[in-house]
């Protein structure tokens, strides 16, 4: 289907805009109004322009406040659209966006409306163009997609069709049911957009909390489903009034949208319809989107594959990592790359990545095809990163997500990783570089990474698109200088889990919050006990702590006096357990270790203030406050 | 009243927490909970740590989900509260705050939750402490105030009462008539916490929301004279959740909260209440608040008196007031200052001032008494600028606004201002030294200030307390770069009016939106006409915002016409018109001109957008964007 976009999602002026727009390869355009009224060009400067760029204009809009109206204010209305399809012929655009009326209607009665849509249609047509017309959520009289629509059908004028906009129709929870008794040509237009799930009144919610497909809490596969095997031709287009993207980089916010609309149309193929509908009549109506045809999606349940970090200046991640029972077993054949393995967790230190500080530079993830997730990745309008690469290298293809962390694909050779062999033969057996005991590590539980604010919602759809995760709704966690706004993302296995931390600004300060790395073991107590005994430094905990977890489980005295003596948090829900600690931070990074029994499937969020009071005390060297 | 302050309204670690509530000068404080659990200070080290600031630790909160629970769970709960009760003891705190059941409640009936708070009434008073039951606005059972005072009157212990708070009483718009029937000394505590209007779940808009007394839009002095008239003794306590304030800085959050109840003290004894109380009682039992007793309110509404501008390098601003038609009347006695007045405009170009850019530096406020504002400005906690004066000069003090603005009191000396002497004697009359025409410029109309985000409330609170002014809800202006978020503060006769204007945050960029003055005159097209006679240029409005005024409103081809040549904005409210223009910006500062008909009440936000997308393509020099 032709994909188009509202130049109201983007920031900048209308230059900027337009080509924002062709860059990220869309077919076409919403013009919002104001966006040409506050624009020095022409409209026919906007058609040349348009041209250029390769981009059609397919819808004009918003009218707003036409029916429902007494006589007089109807001449008004009549007039001022007269103007406005006048200018639609200057600029070439054969469809309007006409909103139900919010402010001027005084005459409910549904005859009133049909008369004045009638007349409004009549106009339209004079002037060669059509009118799309919309149920707002909060219109005065006219609120919901299917009362829009028995008005449309009773006016039954070529000129008038029904625009289907998701977010008026999901934020008021409708039933969907009546979308496929609408005609498919009386469809005129079809807006998406998504929104995170809200209690707040749905004006305030539409103008300044609309995401992209994917980024929110809706199933809009399953609307635009719906809408195309109504018989929808038209384009898939985006609304998305935001706060944050009114402030951000208009090619970003373009890409982005353009990346969640091939995403959409990939989930909408395989969205089924309720009862009557057949499979094979839902893959009829909706064509595979020609980006991603074909392609499957990334199968990355296998887990994380390897973590490669950047060590800074010195021995601080080495020491770390021989602390925490890793074996060097290798070197790059070509790089300056230290392997790092403990079970199945490969850490990569490679000594070629610039910087002064230790942090996450790339993370591995396994998955059936690198070829097949690296087209997909190309498709969903990432760049592949150049990788130089001898003949005997391990096909490794990476990209680069929004917050800096390099993502690479990659696959197993027989029972190991592709990629091991890089490290030489030796690699695949542990050396006996270290003579420390193993301390009971098995795997990457997680890995958190820090999300800046202004890109948090694109990096969720980021790793959603990407590697096929399930996001979870956004938890607040209470740090003490300010708020961290988390989303989990995940594979149903659980193989990879993900933690994108929106950290707090912090007016006047570059302090940059560090990622961390959280690796399990099957016993916490035993491998706190190692740890401690050699000497590792972990964060520590305050007593009282102690003294209100006491207070709020009753976990036995003995059980609480051991946590207690080691230091080690604890969290429970409905299913499991949840013991953890923390590693002190080097540089931009730092490890927790975790210990899940019987399902638990958090993140000992109701500890996330102790650690980041402590990190913050250590940080400022203020322990005893 | 004592004035306290929850730990939570305040950024930091406790340590900060507690040295920035001493140093605002609060009686004392809420612990809350997670700040002690996450503090490295014990119970022991705390309370001597609030010895030594001054500080009485006045309520240990919250303690959640009690009452309502089947008796396996009531026991756990018990348990739960045995603990906190000892940890009170340690803490020499000897109320605590019980939130209505919102998780476990499973029995609705009032005798359950009756015998179960009597339970918890016995044991707290087994160990010396008493508990202040609140009703959450989202309580599962109990969700308003006069539903927990029926509980708790029925309990009928000495150990048990309730705590009203503000936020959870008016977010859901409860009856305050039946606090007058709960005994005084039954009210245990007393929370206070402004909001803005929002149509939020009242959870979300609680958790991040919530306003210091004064900065949102409830009426809190009735609040508090009715508590008071209660029979309440307990300290007035500010509890105030909000994402900003949790990642401002603590001294400045901590200051701001102790001038929202200095004022709101101040307003209660002023409140009136309803029907049989008659006014002396409220004043009786309402007494002066220490620092503004006997000091009047700041009378601001004799206008403008002056504005202090920086000029720069160059002489732009010197040759853009000569173009407005400003007269160079005099040199100060003593500074490099001269003054520039046209009719009731004057004007101060500051030479001494340093930087690179011209910018608005002071304000004037003409107000009637200048030791009395001055007096109420520092009680407060504003500190007055040091300022040389010479003994002949007039008394002017000076304090210095959140966006660093200098606010200065200003007295007439008969018929003109006082310190119009400090520029000699000449100043008085016009010099001959402009040979151009007065252009019509009859007084200041308003006064634009731009805020930073994390400071915007702060302001509100300021100039609203220190010059009396009436603040407006918020309007949201859509700019190209991001919303700007926009409040108004006047005088009742609109004497003063200014425009406080929240901008978008710019990731990565430095952009600073300037400050702007409004000029009025009684004939705009007149006025524009001589400007643009002399070749003043104005900002450039585009062909396109002409086009659609006349789609818009039916202004008459002429009228429509007649703005469109000479480039100015026209908006209507219900009650009159309102047509202005801009200058170019120089440095941080721009002027516009505008002339109000018929009683127009508004900024022209209107056309808010197409002013910041034409200041942007000119600044930006893409005139064709």
């Amino acid at each position: 289907m032709r994909s188009s976009i509202a130049t109201v999602c983007i920031s900048g002026s209308l230059g900027d805009k337009l080509t924002a727009i062709a860059d990220a390869g869309f077919d076409g355009y919403e013009l919002f109004e104001l966006d040409l009224v506050t624009s020095r060009m022409s409209p026919e400067e906007v058609v040349a322009r348009s041209a250029d760029l390769g981009l059609s204009i397919d819808l004009y809009q918003p009218f707003r406040d036409f029916e429902g109206v007494a006589p007089d204010q109807l001449a008004r209305n009549l007039r001022r659209a007269d103007h406005k399809f006048e200018l639609m012929n200057r600029l070439g655009v054969d469809t309007m966006l006409l909103c139900s009326n919010v402010g001027t209607a005084t005459l409910p009665g549904e005859s009133v409306a049909v008369d004045q849509l009638g007349a409004l249609a009549v106009l339209a047509s004079q002037h060669g163009v059509r009118v799309a017309y919309e149920a707002l959520a909060w219109g005065k009289f006219v609120s919901t997609y299917d009362h829009a629509w028995r008005l449309v059908e009773q006016v039954d004028h070529d000129a008038l069709g029904v625009c289907l906009d998701s977010f008026h129709i999901l934020s008021r929870g409708s039933d969907l049911g009546a979308i496929a008794t609408i005609p498919g040509e009386k469809i005129f237009f079809c807006q998406l957009a998504d929104a995170p799930l809200m209690n707040l009144d749905v004006l305030s919610w539409s103008r300044h909390f609309r995401l992209f497909p994917g980024e929110g809490s809706w199933d809009l596969a399953d609307f635009v489903a719906r809408v195309v095997h109504a018989g929808y031709q038209g384009p898939l287009s985006l609304e998305v009034f935001n706060d944050v993207f009114r402030q951000g980089d208009p090619g970003v916010t373009a890409r982005d949208a353009r990346r969640s609309l091939v995403l959409l149309e990939d989930a909408a193929r395989a969205a089924r319809l309720p009862l009557a509908v057949t499979e094979s009549a839902v893959t009829d109506v909706v064509p595979a989107p020609a980006l991603l045809a074909g392609l499957p999606h990334v199968d990355a349940s296998r887990g994380f594959s390897f973590i490669e970090v950047q060590p800074g200046n010195g021995s601080a991640v080495d020491d770390l990592l021989t602390q925490l029972g890793f074996i060097h077993r290798g070197k790059h054949q070509r790089k300056n790359a230290q392997l790092w393995s403990q079970a199945d967790v490969h850490i990569i230190v490679n000594g070629d990545l610039e910087g002064t500080r230790p942090r996450v530079a790339a993370i591995g993830f396994e998955v059936s095809n690198v070829q097949c997730a690296s087209a997909r990745a190309v498709a969903l309008r990432s760049h592949l990163l150049p990788r130089d690469r001898a003949t005997d290298e391990d096909i490794l293809n990476g990209i680069l997500a929004p917050d800096g962390t390099e993502v690479y694909f990659s696959e197993r050779a027989g029972e190991t990783p592709g990629w091991l062999a890089e490290f030489g033969p030796g690699a695949s057996v542990p050396t006996a570089s270290s003579t420390l005991p193993h301390t009971g590590i098995t795997h990457v539980d997680h890995i958190a990474l820090v999300q800046p604010w202004q890109r948090a919602d694109e990096a969720v759809l980021f790793y959603q698109s990407i590697l096929g995760l399930t996001v979870s709704d956004s938890l607040d966690l209470a740090g003490e200088a300010g708020l961290v706004r988390s989303r989990s993302l995940v594979t149903a296995d659980r193989g990879i889990r993900l933690a994108l931390n929106v950290t707090p600004l912090q007016p006047g300060e570059t302090e940059v919050y560090p990622n961390h790395v959280a690796l399990h073991t099957n016993d916490l107590v035993a491998t706190v006990s190692v740890l401690r005994a050699r000497g590792t430094r972990l964060l520590p905990i305050p007593q009282n702590y102690y003294e209100d977890l006491d207070a709020r489980l009753d976990l036995g005295a003995e059980r609480v006096e051991t946590l207690r003596s080691i230091e080690i948090l604890f969290d429970r829900d409905d299913r499991g357990d949840f013991l953890h600690v923390y590693t002190m931070p080097i540089g931009q990074v730092f490890f927790e270790i975790v210990q899940r029994t019987r399902g638990y499937d958090g993140y000992g969020a109701a500890n996330a203030p102790v650690r980041l009071a402590s990190q913050r005390a250590e940080e400022r060297g203020r322990p005893t406050d």
